[in-house]
């Protein structure tokens, strides 16, 4: 049996960030399903890895771990020389390398995920939920988002992934609200209509690692 | 003249963060004012330094980089000698103390940043500039720090700080908007009326950094 386990529904954007860093890391690993429709996320058990009742949490033989980006960046630390060694920039690139993947990693955190992700909850998750959508909402995230994206446009002119020649944690970690955002909802136009964005978009979800999630999300989802 | 330059007023939070690691670090910096008020933030000098328009910036005679936790984290990696040497860890305690303190760094971000900074903006903030209040989301902010502190309140139960027994950079990003919601709105008690939670935040705010910053950010408040 593998010794990490992670626990939620591969569906989740966070769970699925996890999940393609552990595959670009050819870490060996189980997903273990929390029904969320069932409130599992709030369960005492579920409570003592992840107090904050959200998904994912992290477990293997030395800790257990929650929030999605300091469990990529564990996994990157810990399994430094399994699969893919310049997610966390190149060793000899030195702190600077990591620095700029830092930077950019937080640009997605702060800057990208906040509009991305209410816009594809928005237009993609309350309908299915049966919850009324927040027309303003829309608007206001998809106005932040174009501007965060007119900053990407400039960067991925002058470089190929964010921080660098090289795809790191930090293009990764935007990989699961931007599947969405392409896939199911009709706002896919701001990333594929920016020249730049649109050629970096298409290179980072073509990576066997990204495949494999969303062929995990595909065998996961409920039918529709 | 200090190698390091931070950009930005110290009465913002994300570049008070910075600012306090720096002090914890003992390393020597000069701080250098950006008018947010004549919009020089979104000057074509400052987006080179920072293309999202908002402070801090930061720069060596290495790189530049942008965004407050990403900065910490270099500060902390270049100057793994200086001044406070445990801020990511103690070193004996290799990538598992470091991702307790990566964790609940990301636990400030995602979870009590975004209420807390929410609240203290319609609370402290929004008066000044002549913004009307917005009692909804005074509510819903306050309902959701409320929750995450009543989380941070078990774990301080069994810690004397968020990611061990040491003072870590998970503690210090806390800082900014914790010390605005206690000292320039009425909902301080959210956090001074819990007691693992009230205890915690006397002694992190008691901190010579941090006094220095609230030191700093008196010198720069503009006349009330």
């Amino acid at each position: 049996m593998a010794s990490v386990t992670v626990y939620g529904p591969a569906l989740s954007t966070a769970v699925s960030r996890v999940v393609a860093c552990l595959l670009e890391k050819e870490v060996d690993f189980q997903l273990l399903p929390v029904d969320m429709s069932k409130g599992q996320h709030k369960s005492p058990d579920f409570l003592k890895l992840q107090p904050f009742g959200q998904v994912p949490a992290f477990r293997d033989e030395k800790t257990t771990l929650f929030e999605s980006r300091a469990i990529c960046r564990y996994i990157c630390d810990k399994y430094a020389d399994n699969g893919n060694k310049v997610l966390m920039g190149r060793r000899e690139g030195g702190i600077l390398e990591k620095a700029w993947v830092e930077q950019w990693l937080e640009a997605e955190s702060q800057n990208f995920n906040p509009p991305c992700s209410a816009l594809v909850f928005q237009l993609a998750f309350a309908p299915r939920m049966g919850l009324k959508q927040d027309p303003a909402s829309i608007e206001q995230n998809e106005g932040k988002l174009a501007k965060v994206l007119d900053v990407y446009e400039q960067r991925l002119g002058e470089s190929r992934f964010l921080a660098g020649d090289e795809f790191s944690l930090a293009d990764l970690s935007h990989l699961p609200n931007s599947h969405y955002l392409v896939n199911a909802t009709d706002k896919g136009g701001l990333i594929t209509s920016r020249k730049n964005v649109g050629r970096w978009w298409e290179e980072i979800s073509s990576r066997e690692s990204w495949k494999k999630v969303v062929e995990m999300q595909k065998a996961n989802a409920p039918p529709s």
